[in-house]
């Protein structure tokens, strides 16, 4: 069993992969950190179902990386045995939690942009890259529909979650940029239909922002998109908290073979 | 909206269906605080679902009991607004983790029982619990087959790996024997159909347990069942740091409310 950390790939579609499979696996791991401390069990029980979806969609990503790449990782190779700068996700994905708002809010502004990211993904013209995300659509679409009933409870509930929603939104929306950016490594695979380009999605994806903000009684940020750099391994200090704590099993015990 | 904690009820039914409902949300509670921890993505999504499947449970029995008592305490009151010395659990499920090798060990004694238990139930007189267990058997049958196969790898992989499961199954072995004892509040609901009396399936647990342990190379130690007491409350020190943990986000947003 190899151990120590695995180098990341320059294939344009690996990497495009393995983008995806960060923010799956990242946000995975955020949302399961609400085990144990959800405010009602029922909201418990649908987050750990919403991570659940998130590590399944990881470990989809990861697989087909692995098999694209062909250099013998699997996926916990991917997931767990990568420098922090090598792994590709949004620096939205890997904000801490905050309160149960911002949470919700995270999830919302991303799985909008999911939602219509999957929905096209499922006319790729990388046949494995379209199944998965013929499963995915039906997933986030759950998602979706979960953050944003939740967004417009929370916007239209008491003044302080009115309150706490709108911090929320005004904190994250400084990184919803980077998930609706074009990335220069990716242009040939776009160029070729197996890939999107995300800039193509901007207006859908803030035409249902808008409207659930509207519903919500939430003031849409007018700051600049001004967080980037995940998608390039640029991250925060919270990347090296999360990561510390999601390899170190892995780390601990490598291959998991005692 | 109610705060502050409920009192215990002193019907033998609804303490009976918190008995079994405190030891699957208790248990749903350690074993989802693997999320982000286990040792391999797969492993993950596995303790993840059996941690829901818990949570499921318990909901569903806490929902059960809000209708037996009939006091106006929804599952959110029994899941989160009792006093420690009010939880029924067994000693055993709220041990705390430990490594890998604790966790597996201890759903693994957990699952041989109810695996027996809910079979047991579906011919219970009470049609509502009844009909819980017709869907909880085949859960727990999942986790007993997930459980025992990792008993029988780690027994059977590296010494290092057969040392913890023996270490594991020797501390763990004192606390097995309280969910194999009757309690003296369930004798009349035992007689008249509706409960089982746990002392029926310890022939059967000890006979699915030797024949596991015999695969993995484990000895069944030879203690007494000396660690009994979370069934009428006596709990351990543990107990009070996982509540407070659980109860934070209600005490903190009495009925989540903002």
């Amino acid at each position: 069993m190899t151990t120590g950390s695995i180098t990341l790939s320059d294939d344009p579609l690996v990497r495009f992969i393995l983008r995806r499979a960060d923010d799956a696996l990242v946000l995975g791991h955020r949302l399961s950190e609400w085990c144990g401390h959800a405010p009602l069990l029922e909201e418990e029980m649908a987050l750990a179902n919403i991570a659940l979806d998130h590590l399944g969609q990881a470990r989809a990503l990861y697989s087909y990386a692995a098999e694209v790449e062909a250099a013998g990782h699997d996926e916990d190779a991917y997931a767990y045995r990568r420098d922090p700068v090598d792994y590709l996700n949004l620096l939205l994905v890997e904000r801490p939690n905050g309160d149960f708002a911002h949470t919700i809010v995270r999830l919302w502004l991303y799985s909008a942009f999911m939602s219509l990211w999957w929905q096209a993904m499922t006319a790729s013209k990388d046949a494995q890259l379209a199944a998965l995300a013929a499963r995915a659509v039906k997933e986030v679409a759950y998602h979706l529909r979960h953050a944003s009933n939740w967004v417009v409870r929370l916007g239209d509930g008491t003044p302080e979650s009115l309150r706490r929603a709108q911090t929320a939104l005004d904190l994250l929306w400084p990184y919803a940029g980077e998930m609706l950016t074009s990335q220069p490594d990716e242009a040939a695979l776009t160029a070729n239909g197996i890939a999107i380009d995300p800039e193509t999605l901007r207006q859908p994806w803030l035409q249902r922002i808008t409207s659930d903000a509207a519903q919500a009684a939430l003031r849409l940020p007018s700051a600049p998109f001004s967080q980037q750099g995940g998608r390039r391994g640029n991250h925060s200090e919270a990347m090296g908290h999360l990561l510390a704590e999601l390899q170190y099993m892995q780390r601990a015990y490598p291959g998991a073979q005692w």
